[in-house]
Formats: structure tokens, sequence, C-alpha cells
């Protein structure tokens, strides 16, 4: 960490906050320019708190050098993380799919989904019980009866189970959910994610509309910190001026985060466009560039016609995707 | 609600969305250009999941007429809500000021803080016991000490209190504050916001980082909707690419939700800009452009000159600030 | 266009813009309803300036139902259009590389990159020689000489060479280039791009940093409207809050912009992220996801190992992703 | 500036990098932590490719310590820049008003307008000759004819006029102009910058949609490294998620840009909002943090009451705004 004090620095202040360093187990390097006086901090600041410095009367500025996130960091933990999920392993250079409705909504709609997207190669089913919605008015998902649904639908298919939790109270009904989610509006519910390091299951954390890699890690960092260390990230877009697609994709988290991590990273594109035509596209994108796994909501609306454009894709559409796909899968297998 | 039609939509698709409309008891009003079939929905569209119809294949677009908030809306409600909170009457026409510490530290220093912002004229103390931090080892808060402390200093005081709340595991706590907040990563934690709709206390609601004013006031209708009325909006600054503030004010945000809404506005000139000397010009904008409220962070440290840089003022910088916004609140009443 | 009145709107009023509307050779639609009134406009409102009606006292909003690019617009030419550059064919379906230097530097430079991109299968140059650059004091290009050593570069291979314009003054120096670019920052450079207009090269059109797609084909239309329908239409990274990568890849602008128009899509890989090592990856996702072209930076730079860490491939790199990239190649043909 | 470099850096390569940095006279403090080596730089870096470095295969990262413009910076220019226009000074702790209409559409309405907003107290006459429009299809001014009828009205009025340029070709037309106003999409137009530099006029130099205040003062930088030091920074709204706003009034513009900067600010609250009942509420927020110019737009519609809710104000509703404006300017004189 690099501080940067104000010109007109009184020798007694820089004293008190060299002092005040040094007591946290921290070298200082002095380096007096012309017109700057900086302080190079050495040793473990991972438990400084940055804004606490920022706030000092003689600090213009404070600058990382190094990521304030460290369970998480790549640098300290070279390997990639590979996440367990039943048979499946997450991260280990293959790909998986995680499929299934956006809501659940009756024991015949996510069996039959189920079925069909197992069949098409999926490894994961996903489905919403606990439903975030902008309007009070919108409907909230099935809740507790959507989890013992999806847990149904396990039981018939052998498939794993996906899905999200809204708020701490709801933890004793996920005991036996394979992998619980995150949505993106709780990335930064501290309390939630605090509880989450205590389970034992996997965690799908997504990234939030408007946050950065960075804010993204240190709530992996929070889940981690508590003890569990199976975090796998998601990236389902991001808020962006343009509102053509519902949110923008950023392709370019899968490298990123690989390099700044060893977690695994997985690409909803379903979420990201908002528009089902683009969810094909945008998956063999995301195979091409890398991502460990893909989150794709998959519908059946056999007596509802009209519903047939959504963000989710038909079954039949799902499964030409998943052979489209091996194509890509083959083509980056080849890269290595 | 105007629907727009794919230019290709087969009459047999086009009964059914019309029938199932009308089965929602709105008229359809069925115009045909040349180009393009529009529906035009007249009745209470309010509870219609606008998503769900974008889904159908038959439609383009859909586009919003009328808000999607009722109880928050001014249309509904053309005169101005008054909070009132012990003796304190927000959004009356005058200027209620809030004041008080970032974080509790003990209670010599609430009490300490609390005495001085009342006698400057600060009418509610603020300060936090529970703190979203983005890393988890930075201070957490005291939690229900700090809560304790608060209610010390309000016995001491008489200032009601403002302190926020993290997790629907914590109401229990709040049993006795006078203002509940909810914070900006909070903003859109719909189960936290239903169970606020059952307190009785009046919500301090800030808005996220990244929302919109719709998607604020959808999250005050949450709380309004499950009975609470008293909300107040609060801006707080938003991101932007600017990273010299450390947020941006959006101050036309007070005439703005006061024209879209009837609720009380709040202007937080501290986290908005993060740099303490910001505060003040900040405060002297949002009382001109006609706020209802600012709540201003407050602190003492006679023994840390090394604090005194912080985007909270000195007691004494409060001061000063308080005699100088008479001049502005009483041009304000001129214009009336 | 949809108009939506305001509530107390006086009929005079009312009869003065009907009226106005009807001299514009526009039928108007009038739908009362029990809160609102909307008058529905059918016929070309592509000539219609929505501002002015939005600034008129009755009016509440004006949402457009059509877009208001028409030469753009896939809906009136549902056709790919297809440029032509030298003898390479862009948006047949097929892949155009387009590499080169970031800055035309010296002869030896340009020709030895040149002939080595040529080896690998590019089949466009590209080389800056105007350089757009946020300081007065960082280099601003070869200009003039830039663009004779390009030209020499290409008398040397063959290959049609790309470089951008900054201003209308340049425009003489430009007659033998075979693409003129424009850069994000001048895509509203609403003066040049009319002349360009009256250019008979294809037009490569950059995308603001912070431009949504309609803004792009607005600016592409101003060209096309002066006579010159060869645009092509390139994604170079938006700006979002993310800072990691210089700037974010929007990937789902291929499928979005190829639905919206019938124009060429290109993306730039190397501008969008600003690390070297990131495209590679970018460029095999924008392949998998149907992009006409790539334009890409690649560096010689025998005598300095120091600059190896670019955002520029160096030419063995470029010479491996050519061959990568194949598989993907593979993998989208079957797809068709 | 701090140049952090790889972990594995080669010793080899980390001396051809100390070498070049000291043939450009700086000197270089190395500093070796556990896990990183970082590079002090001393001397002027102003001249720096900060990009340069970044790229370099054994750099990890590079933080600016001081800011990369040096004309336009407050720490080598402590003193307030004041701008004479006419008889006018603006910077001078006074408050300065800019007005007229949006567009020059006739010499009676120019001149009316002038003449009305005279009366009321404004100091410069603004109108738009040259009009930037994102659609091809929409008025683009009355071009060489307005800049005419502008100086018609500064001879009838006295008052000096401010007014767009568009493009390098047109600077011959602006030779009576008393000042060049460069606006928010021309920000980054570095050619005509440039130019501008070599005028004698001051410049009103737009802050772009997406800029930052580092980037609006690197504008400024261009301008004033090529000779013209009379540079005015205007605050015009950014691009933000907000749609109810046309744009966001970023007001702690004006006490960053007077931290960073010894150059005026403006404020022009008419294109920030878009909403003409919004201007008077921002112009005097506007007023209150100490702008030292506002730029208000001003028609006059005699004929056209369809007209009258414009962004821009009637000549009645800014001479109201004029005296309202009086009581805070009052009030902040007392803050002096």
């Amino acid at each position: 960490m690099i501080i940067i004090l104000k010109k007109d620095a009184p020798a007694s202040q820089l004293d008190m906050l060299t002092s005040w360093l040094k007591e946290r187990n921290l070298q200082v390097h002095h380096s007096e320019g012309t017109s700057q006086t900086i302080l190079g901090l050495i040793g473990n600041t991972h438990h400084l708190d940055i804004d606490l410095i920022k706030q000092m009367e003689i600090v213009e500025d404070v600058k990382r050098i190094q990521e304030p996130f460290k369970n998480a960091n790549r640098k300290f933990h070279p390997l990639d993380t590979v996440v367990k999920v039943g048979t499946q392993n997450i991260g280990d250079g293959g790909l998986t799919v995680i499929a299934g409705p956006c809501s659940v909504e009756s024991e015949e709609q996510i069996v039959t989904v189920a079925r069909s997207v197992k069949a098409s190669g999926a490894t994961l089913l996903r489905g919403g019980a606990f439903k975030p919605r902008t309007s009070p008015y919108a409907f909230q998902g099935l809740r507790d009866e959507g989890i013992r649904l999806l847990l149904e639908a396990k039981k018939d298919t052998g498939l794993p189970i996906v899905t999200e939790i809204m708020d701490i109270s709801q933890l004793d009904l996920f005991a036996e959910v394979d992998v619980i989610q995150v949505g993106a509006r709780n990335m930064q519910n501290f309390e939630l994610l605090k509880q989450l390091g205590h389970c034992k299951q996997p965690i799908l954390l997504k990234r939030g509309l408007a946050n950065t890699y960075q804010e993204l890690l240190m709530s992996a960092e929070y889940i981690m910190a508590s003890g569990n260390e199976n975090v796998m990230l998601c990236e389902r877009g991001i808020r962006t001026f343009e509102t053509y697609t519902r949110n923008t994709l950023d392709i370019s988290a899968v490298p990123s985060l690989k390099t700044l991590s060893h977690l695994p990273v997985v690409i909803d594109p379903s979420h990201a466009a908002g528009i089902s035509r683009f969810v094909s596209p945008l998956s063999k994108a995301a195979v091409a560039i890398g991502a460990d796994a893909l989150i794709i909501e998959v519908h059946n609306n056999p007596a509802c016609a009209l519903c047939d454009g959504a963000q989710s894709l038909t079954m039949e559409a799902f499964d030409r995707l998943m052979k489209e796909l091996k194509g890509f899968v083959d083509a980056r297998e080849l890269c290595k």
C-alpha cells in the first residue's frame, strides 16, 4: 500500500501516522520527492482499513498495491479450485451446463423440464423457488413449496439442484439443496454471506448489476473467510446505458476473474440478455472464451404458445444448443 | 400500457392475448398502422407483470404509460406526506437536520456528539451500530451494544435516533429505534422491505448505488404495500465513472422524486462525496434545491488529530455549517 | 410514435397539436383513457423532431414505436449488406481479419508487420497515422507521413489499408486509403460524418465509449443519408464501472446490431480489453458469436523486449491465434 | 509515478526499464517488499506516456501520484483564473448569468430574447447557430446566418455572445464571437482543441457525457498547451442510468473542479435536466454550491403556445428566477 501525503503535512502528524502503522506490524518506507512525500507500506495490509487512512488529515490519497482479498486470490492459491457437486466437477477445464425453468410452477413442470434437460446433457437442475421481483405486485415464487418440488425432481432424475436464497431465515429450507445461489441484488447482503460461510454446500455467487470484479471477490471473501471455500463466481450481465438487451454480458469477466482468482466462473446468458434468441449466441461465446459452466433457463409451455419468446429457451431449442456447443467445446480443447 | 406487436403476429395468437388481457379487466384498444399494430390497454395495469407480456412470441415491445407504483405515486396522493418523528415534522416545507457519528464507538463518544449536534440545531441523532463493509476484515460495528448506546444518548439528549438495519433477524433490537434506516446495498432486499412494512416506525430508505428513481419508489412501494406509509427517500450518491468523489450526488433527485412522489426527500452529503470539505457546499446546494432533510456525519476525535479529514465534519465545522445554512433556508422561504 | 398528453391538456392546445401533426402527413389516432389521453401517430415519423414534441406544454411523454433510423434499419433492408474491400467481402457470413500495428512508426516496421500478418492470414492492414490521445503531451502519430508509409506497405503486400481520420481537413490525404476509420471519440462528430457520406470508400465506424446501439446507428445514418451506404459498425469496448480491463467488450452488440441493422459488425478485441493476453480469448468469443470481422493490433518489437506485454499481440502470438480461430470458424459454420 | 513490477521480473529487463527512465531525467527509487517490487519515479512525469509503461512485460501496474495536467492544475497555479469577456469578469467570486435561446431562429427572435434577458440581469447572450443533433433529419441550425444574427443582437444590446463551434472549418466565422463554446460531444475532438489553443477568445469547454474531471481537464490542457489560457469548464449533466432527467447534473463538479483547477466553472442547468421546471431549482443549487456562472436557455414563443414546456424558460420565468437567485447569492456572500 502506498500513502501519498499532502504537501504541508506537519512532522508531528507524520510521526503519529508512522507509529500507528508500525504498531500494525508494517514496515514504512519513506520517500521524499520535490513535490510529494510517499510512504510505502511493507507487510500484510489485508486487515488495514483503507478508508480510515484516507480520512487522515495529512493524507492526500492511498493506493493499494495488493488486492484486498486473500482467500479468493490466485496469487495465494495458484491452482484452480474444482467445486464438486454430486459426481460433477466444476472448474476442471470441462464444461458444465446447469439448466431449468426460471420459476418452479408445479411438480409436472419441474419434472418434465428436468428430464428433458438431463436427456440433452445438462448435469445440474436450476429452478427459482424464492423470486426477487422489483414489484411487490409480481409473482414472488412458490417459496418452500418450490424447494419441495425441486427435491422431487432431483429424486426423479438424480440431477443435483441449484436454487436461490433471499434471506437468512430461509436457510433451514436449503438443507438438501445442492448448490445455494446468491442473486445479484444480494451480492452485498453481508449478513447473509457470513451465514453461507458456515454452510457445507457450494455457493453460486452472482455479480451485482453495477459491481466490480473486486467487489464480487470481496463478497466471495466474506463466504470463504467464514469457512466455506466452495464458491462459484457468476457473471449474469451488468447494467450499462444500453437498454436493448436487459443487461450487458461482460464476457471479459471470464479471463479476468480466472486471472484474479482460482474460483470457477459461470456465465448466465439468459439473465444477461433477457432475449431468448440471444441465449444461444452468448452461450457459444462463453464456451469459446473458457467459461467453466453455463446456467440456462429452459421452460415447457405446451399450453401457452404466447410465451414462446421468453428469455427462456424451449426444451427443443436447448437440445439444439447443446448439440451446437459441442463444436465450440472441441475447438477450445484443441487450444489447450 | 402500450403493447407493440410483431409485424407477422398471427390472428390466433392475437386473439389469445386479447382474451388474456380482458380476463384481467382491461379494455384493449386495437390500432393498426401500415407497418405496426399497437394495443392500448385501459384500466388498472399496476398488477400486470410486464416481463411476462414482453416474453410473448407476438410481442415486439411493451411501453408503460403509467408508473408501476401506486402508494408512493403523487398522482394518486397529491398532498405531501409529512413524517412525524417525536415532535419533528419531516416534509412540511421546513428543513430537518439529522447528525451524528458514522459508527457508534463508546457511550462517551455518542453522548458527546449528541449533545453537541443538538446544541448546533440538529433534531435527530444518527449513528451506525450495524455497519455494512465491503471487506470482511473491516470493523463491522458494535451491533446490539451500539443500539444500546444510541438509546443512552437519546435518554440524555431527548433526540430521536436513526440507525441502520442489515437483516430481518435484527428487528427485535430496533423496537425502540425511532427511524429505521435501510442502506443503499439493501434497497432491493425485498424480504427485509416486506418485514419493515409491518413496523410502526418511519423508514429512511436509501437509494442504491446504481438504481433509478423508479426502482427506489418500487422499493418504497414494497414497504407501503405491507402497511407502513411513513417512508423517507434518501439520495446518498450514485456510482458514476467519476472516482474523484466516492459517489456522485444526484441533486436532481430532489425535484424529481418530489414530482413523482409525495414522500419526503433526504440528502446525505457525507456519503455522497466521501470528502469532508465537500459536505458543507453539498448541504447548501441540497437546501437551495428544496431537500426536506439532511443527514450529516459528525464526529469527535479530540485525541486523534490524524482523523480530522474524514467524510465526517468535526463538531465545530458542523456548528459553522448550521449557521451558514440559515441564509439558504431564508432564501428558499422567500421563493415560496 | 405515441404521444402521452398531460391530464389537464386544454382542448385548444390539443387541436393545435393535432393540426400540426396532420400538416406533417401523419394520421392521428386519439385514445382517451380514464386517467390518460394518448395520441397514436401513423405514417412516416422518421423526420419528426421528437425533442420538439416533448417540449410542448400539453405533452407528458413521447415514446417512439419505430426506430429513428431508416437507411441502416434491417426492417427496410432485410438482406445483409456485404462491404467489398479489394477482393474481400465483409458481411457475407465468413470471417475477415484486419491486423496491424497501433501506430505506424517507420517503413520497416509497417512493411514487416504487413508481410507477417498477411502470411498468417489477415486480409486487410490496419495502422494509426493520426492518433487521438487524451494527453496533448503524448505521441500524436506520424500523420501524413504515416499515411504515406501505409501506402508503401500496401504496395508491398497488396493488402488494402484501414486507418483513422480525425478531422475533415485531413480528407485529401485519405484519397487512396481503402477503408476510413472513425474513432470512438468522433462517433458523434456530425460534420465529419456528413463529409464521409460523400466519400466512395467504406467507413469503419467505431461505437463511442458510452453510446447506445441506436446512437451508433444514427451516426451510420448520417453517413448513409449523405450517400455512402458502405458502413461497417465496430464494437470496441464501452466504459463501465469495471477498470480492470480498459473498457468492457459488449459482445451482445454482435447479435443486437445484426438484428437491428443489415450492416456488417466488426469486433476490436485489442482496444476493448487493453490487455494483450485477453485478445486471443475475446477474439474466439467474437468468432463464436458471429462477428463479420476482427480488427487486431499486432506489433514487431525485436529490439524492445520490454514492450512485449502490450495490448498488441506479437507477430508470433497473432499467427498462433489465427490457427486457433480456425476451429471456432468451423464450429460456427456447422451451426448454419 | 509508481511502477509496480511483476513478481518474476528478470533483472535484465528491470535494468533496461531503469535506464530508459533515467534517460528521461527521472530519479528511480527502488523498493523491494516480500511480495512486490515497486519503483517510485521522482521528477517531471507529465510528459511520460503511461500506457507505454503499462504495456511493458515486467510491469504489473502503474499508478500516477501527480495529475497528468499542468497548465490547468491548481497546484501549479494557486490563484483563481478570472476570464474577462467584455466588461464581465468570470471567476472572481461573483455570479455571471449567460442566457439566450437554444437555437437562433430569426433576427426578431434573437434580438427580442437578448433585450429581455439583458433587462433581467444576464450579461452574456447565448444562442446556437451550429447545432449538433443525433439525427441527420433534425434541424441543424441556421449555421453562418445564425452567427450573423447573433452579431446583430450583440450590436443591439451590447451583450457579448457565446456560441458553439462544431468543426475547424467554421473557425473563420467565429472571428467576432466573444466566447467560443465546445460542445460535450466534441470535448475530445483533439484537432479542434489544438486549433482553439491558437484563438484569442475565451473557450467554454463542456464536459462530455461520460467523461471524468481529469479527462475534461486534459482537454482544457490541449487548449492551454497551445497558448490559450482562457478556458471555462462547463458541467452540463452526465449520462447515468437515470432517464427521468435527460442527463444527471453532477453538482459536485463545482467544488471538485475548483479544487483540482484554477479555471472558472460554469453550470448548464437547461441541458442537464432537459425539463424546464427543473432549471430554476438546479440554478439555485448551482449558486449555493459556488458556481462562477450559469448558462440558461430562454426562449420567446408568443405565437406558439404549444412550445411552452421546453427545457427553455420563458422570458418571464427567467426574470423571476433572476430575482429569486439574489437571496442565494447573498447567502453565499455571507459564507466568505
